[in-house]
């Protein structure tokens, strides 16, 4: 009875941050106790100096996993890592999470339990406490939908609007290897559906695989950040390309950037897959638009720059410039290229 | 590659709450500001003496609601209300939501603003926040995740396991018309399924169907109990009928309970439906197990009868026994009959 043909626009027309924007405008805040809500990586809640942070992430088969070379304990604790990210991204610590699954019956409570186990094991190892959840039925296959809780002082709540002209940006790991291990696993699903027989051989791919499989939330490195005293001016996790998200600091900071090509870590391993795969694939086009990282990326003002310059695995890439100036990457031969969103969403 | 055939468990051998206990049971509790976690209709977190309180309700097509008569407005009203509820039944005062939503392209942005338009109407009846949330692709259908973020002071907080011997059992609104609601719609699709032509009349099932497709949180109970100086000792909202909730408050509360037949409201549109469906079908067996009232049940101390007893809405159906009496109704003929869950799922 529901059809509506008259006036449609497709969603691939808006994309998923422009839909968002679009379906959360017209709401308004009514509680004191709502201080950001909508736009950035949490939403950040209460009235005292200790604030309450909230971001709700979803994960969908056969969009966001593939169950043909998804384990389910990988599946569990990336979940659950997705959505502490976020919190690290707001300089937090992650306190609670809350677990909703619908499934079909095509899983078995067996298949629900080593889901559990990888939920289980990120909670362990980053002290989070389960509280919520439920599970009920789906028509066909698993959505998977992770509610992170966690605080932060009022102080040193890292927005994505923070950032000041000259602030140097800085990133922490590396950048494309999760999609370089997605590629990896791409290419051996289409050789074992074109051959069954076929063993993959994935031994030689360890790092990318881990990487996109079982990405890690950069805690250490909010932790690291909050031992050497420093608060990033502004700060954002990598879950769609480094691209995407320097135009959402540049966006929500009115602020262009540059960044340097030779400064952004790309491991050799991401190097090697591009290579393998097309020798016109650039691992900094995977760098700059593959996604699923999980790293932070932030910028600090140049006063902190000696406290961040050796902190271990953090790089600085680049540096904020004026209103108005375009978010841009150098090259080594010095010609600049403008950045565009173009990150796969995860 | 992935198949788990040996030792397979079907997810309906255990039913929702088995299963999420099971699920939940290897997790220990890390922080200190976890009061509360799984088990109850929300966790409760906080270290001061205003608690914050978290629930998640996932609706997914197909399973919870049906697109041939599911108006997306009232589905996007009714995913808030139903995590609402939840955060009636602590006793509390909901603040903010996240939405997650995953949709197949077969939704259009109007489709989804339609959804939001609900959404939105439902923040706004109940003062709440939106604040975060996703939108995301599945495969088939539609999945919607509704957060929910309150608060309770922590000496008004009503959790499952409160109720003491002889405390009166009270419950808010009537029972069953959700349910009956559903039967109506259920009848029509059939025939339209067999005709086409067919124009389903439900002008004269207004309340049922409302009862079904836009139920209400009953915060307004909340209010009155606040403002009449009474804390429950145990409180529940009733998602999937009265035998269900009643056995989670006796198993929690370890106690048992005796309730009237006499006293359920059960409205006569209620009454009408079941007549006309078949002459077997009992009202209240559909208040019984039918679901989806949200209505709230709870329990108060003999003390507080006075002030109860006149409530506008609320109806004192029954009475808590000792430990290890059972469950039961009496019906007018003053036998009694052992309640068991069958509840439906929402």
């Amino acid at each position: 009875m529901l059809e509506y043909q008259e006036g449609r626009t497709e969603l691939e027309a808006l994309g998923e941050f422009a839909l968002i924007e679009r379906l959360a405008d017209e709401f308004e805040k009514r509680n004191e106790s709502t201080v950001k809500g909508v736009g950035d990586d949490c939403a950040v809640l209460g009235t005292g100096s200790v604030k309450t942070l909230v971001t709700t992430q979803t994960l969908a088969e056969g969009i966001h996993f593939d169950m043909t070379y998804t384990p389910l304990k990988h599946l569990g604790y990336k979940a659950v890592a997705v959505a502490l990210s976020n919190i690290a991204a707001m300089n937090g610590t992650p306190r609670q999470i809350t677990v909703s699954i619908a499934v079909s019956n095509r899983y078995s409570v067996e298949a629900l339990e080593e889901l559990y186990s990888g939920i289980r094991l990120c909670c362990e190892r980053y002290d989070v406490d389960l509280v919520g959840g439920d599970t009920g039925s789906s028509r066909s296959g698993m959505v998977l939908t992770v509610t992170a809780i966690g605080e932060v002082d009022e102080n040193k709540i890292t927005y994505r609007s923070g950032a000041k002209l000259h602030d140097l940006i800085c990133l922490s790991g590396d950048l494309g290897s999760a999609y370089s291990g997605l590629l990896i696993l791409e290419r051996e699903k289409v050789t074992y559906q074109a051959n069954p027989n076929f063993q993959p051989d994935l031994d030689s791919y360890d790092y990318v695989l881990e990487r996109f499989l079982k990405p890690e939330p950069r805690l250490d490195i909010v932790r690291m950040l909050g031992e050497a005293g420093v608060v990033p001016t502004s700060m954002i996790d990598v879950s769609d390309g480094l691209a995407s998200e320097l135009l959402h600091i540049c966006k929500e900071s009115k602020c262009g950037c540059e960044v340097y090509e030779e400064h952004l870590p790309i491991d050799y391993q991401t190097t090697r897959v591009c290579s393998e795969m097309s020798q016109n694939m650039l691992p900094v086009s995977n760098a700059l638009n593959g996604g699923g990282d999980y790293e932070l990326l932030f910028t600090i003002d140049q006063k902190d720059y000696d406290k961040v310059k050796d902190m271990q695995g953090v790089h600085i890439i680049g540096h904020i410039t004026e209103e108005g100036a375009p978010a841009v990457m150098v090259t080594p031969q010095n010609s600049t290229i403008t950045l565009v969103a173009q990150g796969f969403r995860e």
